[in-house]
């Protein structure tokens, strides 16, 4: 699919900035094409970024992170702010086919034009989805979307990532979505900031409980995503964390933090994307491998000399 | 911690190859400590590897695998095979506190001299769980362990590279696992090979059913891990997956493929750690990062000159 180049760098800035629809669509394409030009882009806008309030929600596939965020969408609208919406969950209705429910109240969202909502997929990143994500991210904060909700499963190194750039992590849970709240208290799964649940859950409170450490307690909000049963107090709990993080100084720390751990994703997922290039296109690579194969050299002495060759690495 | 260099390259081998428990237990201790001497041990050993079976058990935290490898250990002992496990989850009951029943389970294979059980630290490898857990795999492989249970939760890149080097991989699944469920149904986790659940699940069948192009239909085994009910009908299946792959020469194929994905995802991990370390020692590299905290530089910008200085990639 040839990208028709009807923007120049300039004018899909400019057009970026304005917040027209058209630019933004384009924009994220190109981040999602690794294409030169959104990577050209982005480098002139980050200088404005940085005004965005990125609000992650994460939770089990299925448990209804975009019923829920539909309807955040819905309440901060009611404020009049603007809003920007990425999804990377590949179960998501915003992504896929969706119930009838969740279609319905997705449209009225598609036909605000203060609010742009974009899936991205999930494959063909030269950084990951870490790099797609927090690219586009950065497009609809330069765009002057007030606040950004990046929607994605909780678990997986790649998602980790994505979620790593939020200011804010809500997590969802369901009666039955036990899985998650094992993974909360094996330590798989990070603290989040506000947990939406549509029950209480022991458990939960029992797990967040063991990290007395922390300054800010995550909340736990009873929440129920389809019929919108208290999602302004779940938001309400967002803006005390928000202004929790701002009153101590923290926002700009994590920001900072978070920030680095983006660079260090994208750079570790560029590493090994390359990796994996240089081992198929060198046939001296390839018989390394072969030999692992074979039994001959063991695994790890063809990792060294395979760093070695593609990153002029030695005994890393 | 200093470890005590009663073992030399020669003596801990031979060790090794005799099957001696401290010969073993010292071997997986320096593949932990990422000891040079691990390196050259297992460098040394893996021209005889090969023979072990690799049976992967996944599934969430707190499922129950720990108790389920425990009686199909007791299932396979009666067939006079030697085993090996290795446990990178965090809350197996193999790693830390557990349930009195499981404890009295797995004190019987411990004192089992054919059975060795090791759980492996989730920090501090230098190229991550994948690297030390396929370093273990291989010790016990040239210990002469028939049979290697690999116990890890399902979720988790980490996760997903640990697992891959199984040659069967068993999901244990429980009522109200749905978020393991949903990351099937998502294409999140990948289709297992054999599935041990307390009752048919009909959600687990029609994920299944989607993927109608397996020449291997992956069986369903109604187990209680706790009673050891079905256990023996679950070992069957493995045993049919690992006839199936045998019979149709796929066994070496997905032998080669699995070396290929460690030797990747061993080499990546380094890299990424190479990364961090250059990035902290480097006061031009510490520089760039803080450029892209004060959003003077892009995220992307700054990606692209470590790589260039890091691994000395350019356009990567």
């Amino acid at each position: 699919m040839a990208a028709r180049r009807d923007f120049t760098r300039e004018s899909l800035a400019a057009g970026v900035r304005a917040g027209d629809r058209r630019a933004l669509a384009r924009a994220i394409t190109l981040v999602e094409n690794s294409d030169p030009l959104a990577y050209e882009v982005v480098r002139d806008l980050y200088p404005e970024t940085g005004s965005a309030y990125v609000v992650g929600v994460t939770g089990p596939p299925g448990v209804g992170k975009s019923s829920l965020i539909s309807t955040l969408v819905r309440h901060v609208r009611e404020q009049n702010r603007s809003v920007g919406v990425i999804t990377v969950d590949p179960s998501s209705p915003f992504s896929q086919g969706a119930l009838l429910g969740d279609r319905i109240r997705l449209a009225d969202h598609f036909l605000d034009p203060e609010v742009f909502i974009r899936s991205m997929g999930s494959r063909g990143h030269l950084g990951g989805l870490a790099e797609a994500s927090l690219q586009a991210m950065l497009v609809l904060d330069a765009a002057g979307k007030e606040l950004v909700f990046l929607e994605t499963v909780g678990t997986g190194q790649g998602e980790v990532e994505v979620i790593g750039i939020a200011d804010t992590v809500v997590l969802v849970l369901m009666p039955g979505s036990g899985d998650s709240i094992q993974a909360l208290k094996a330590g798989i799964m990070e603290i989040p900031d506000v947990i939406a649940a549509k029950t209480m859950l022991n458990e939960v409170r029992s797990v967040l409980s063991l990290d007395k450490e922390r300054a800010w307690k995550p909340p736990i909000v009873l929440t129920e995503a389809l019929s919108g049963e208290n999602v302004p107090e779940l938001w309400e709990k967002v803006e005390q964390h928000r202004a929790f993080l701002e009153g101590e100084g923290l926002l700009e720390q994590r920001r900072r933090e978070n920030l680095a751990g983006e660079v260090f994703a994208v750079a570790s997922a560029r590493a090994k994307a390359h990796l994996e290039r240089a081992v198929g296109d060198d046939p001296e690579l390839r018989r390394l491998l072969g030999e692992v194969q074979s039994r001959k050299l063991d695994p790890l002495s063809a990792v060294r000399e395979i760093m070695d060759k593609v990153f002029k690495v030695s005994g890393a």
